[in-house]
């Protein structure tokens, strides 16, 4: 019998070695599939310094860390990648974050780090964070205590990327409260499946799968109380809201939502894209160091590039990210002149002069 | 006391000319608004026959026609629009669709027509259609037999636009129904304000606005039982979902939806534009006869912009619409080759030889 044979194949060390059953096998091939994706990515050109950085493929022999809570989501990603990463040849650990908000939060840490352990995940940390309610509430807050944890994990261990077990079902929840923010496609986009730090392997599976992954290996999850506390808007939209959907519009919803969200984060990144060629051909200095855009080249392009080249200056220049009502107002400058003054926005005042518009800084 | 005065300003005409309230100010500037842009439209390029047809500008002293229901959405509408369309220089009329669906429908019908007239409006044509519920449901083929009896209003009058009265709530239905549809961005565009052939005032009025309107100036809309019936989805959809969406989400969901509709729409015809500009670069003939596409421009293409030029080149020359897994399949001959063989699809097969995509019927 071979030693990398099938988990199935050796009776004899019976529960250790789980049955392959359908969410373990799903599981596994969702976090395959995403090691491979990642190791597929193109090099980054180093000449592009243009936009945001682009993420680097996976390099052979890479660490990678599991962002493990203890729930059922990402101890079955743990479990998933203790068997995929190293036959794929890359190192798997894990990094739990102690969030301190609720009490025993150390033990809950501790009990996952030593499932991580168990699961031959090494190296595992244990990082206690503290969370500062006062920026954006305490979600935001602790979401961004987590995010500073990841990065210096990384530092720390030189790890490529921090593997998250975000599923599909958090995927449509992320939408639809994009929805509700109502600040247009760019919040209707969800999570990427990567970004260069983060791999989320199990954006295409249900949360249901993981439950049944942990089921299926003995694996036993800790249930976060806060995922019954109706004080988040994302527990009333996972309880509350997506089952209305589901039940009044038909089953399949989240996977709509999910699907949205990925044909939307296309159709924006084609966009930005373009828009950051285009601006690069708009663009001048005036004799007084202002920043300037050809007014009839802007006019000849579409309004969602000509709002994204508004946009893209203002924000590159002036660090403000104007709303859509101000863009609109900027790009009115262009498609409904009559001869209007300076435009005083918050941060920047844009004036129409000679066939150009120019930005200038505005306090 | 001029005869143009404000409709405050003749006490003596009594309840016939309504005060002024908010509600009918607010849908006034709707009209007025839409009118305006509609007349400001460019002339479309009379070389430019690629794409899809570009709506006309309304012309001076053009004939537009109220699609009235009698509901109060509608009712409104027509009220408005016999105010503000003489006086922006064209003709108002109206057009009663009478879909026999329902016990008394004709007298709706004639209500509906009668309340036009004495508002007005000349011509108001009454349309008895037939509906085939058969053809993709009872809301579809009601749908489509109103718009063949709005097709054939415009060519027996000479009208350039059907004016419809859907409200910023509609169009928050409609988006929420593209959604659980899940068929991508397109599917969460919602209506356009303007068609070229169908204009609608009223899509950033809430419907609790039209109500008002049709209360302050003393109309008596008609209420379709229709809308109280949740075999309707959209029913359900507008009495069961929005209202746990906005309790849940917070208030402003209708609005960030409608929103959201318009910007996707703007990308989505920024892409579509720039798809079929890069098409007719890419896009060559086989010596024998097929169309072919070349790769090494496919492949430069940002996704978003490859999957749409695909998409595009099979509807136009097969006529088929091709769904997101059958174009990724395509795609992956471009960004995943391996030396595959052709790809079979329903109406269309694909292969790749000497740096083309070319492709061929397939029955």
């Amino acid at each position: 019998m071979p030693l990398n044979g099938s988990p199935d194949a050796d009776p004899a060390r019976g529960h250790r070695r789980p049955r392959l059953t359908p969410p373990i096998a799903d599981a596994r091939r969702a976090v395959r599939e995403a090691l491979a994706a990642a190791a597929a990515l193109p090099e980054p050109d180093p000449h592009d310094d243009h936009g945001p950085a682009k993420p680097e493929p996976l390099a052979p022999g890479a660490l990678v860390l599991v962002g493990l809570s203890g729930g059922a989501d990402s101890l079955a990603l743990a479990a998933a990648a203790a068997f995929e990463v190293p036959r794929a040849g890359y190192r798997a650990g894990a990094i739990v974050v102690d969030h301190g908000l609720q009490e025993g939060s150390a033990d809950v840490a501790a009990r996952a780090a030593e499932q991580a352990r168990a699961l031959g995940l090494d190296p595992v940390l244990v990082e206690r964070v503290e969370v500062d309610p006062a920026t954006g509430g305490p979600e935001a807050a602790a979401r961004a205590a987590r995010h500073a944890a990841f990065d210096r994990a990384r530092s720390a261990t030189g790890a490529s990327r921090i593997l998250l077990a975000h599923t599909l079902d958090d995927q449509a929840e992320t939408v639809l409260l994009g929805l509700a923010r109502g600040s247009g496609p760019s919040s209707l986009q969800g999570m990427r499946p990567d970004t260069g730090r983060l791999l989320r392997p199990f954006l295409a599976l249900r949360r249901e799968t993981t439950r049944a992954f942990c089921a299926d290996s003995g694996l036993e999850p800790w249930d976060d109380p806060h995922n019954e506390d109706r004080s988040f808007t994302r527990v009333r939209v996972r309880n509350d809201v997506l089952p209305v959907l589901e039940r009044e519009l038909g089953p399949g919803v989240a996977e709509a939502l999910a699907r949205t969200a990925e044909q939307l984060r296309e159709d924006d990144d084609a966009l930005d894209g373009l828009a950051l060629e285009w601006a690069l051909e708009l663009v001048s200095q005036t004799d007084d160091g202002a920043v300037a855009l050809d007014v009839r080249g802007l006019a000849a392009d579409p309004p969602a590039l000509r709002q994204r080249i508004i946009r893209l200056v203002v924000s590159a220049e002036f660090g403000v990210s104007l709303s859509r009502a101000h863009t609109l107002a900027v790009a009115e400058l262009i498609t409904a002149w009559h001869g209007q003054g300076p435009l005083d926005l918050p941060g920047v005042r844009v004036v129409r002069q000679n066939g150009l518009l120019t930005f200038h800084p505005n306090s």
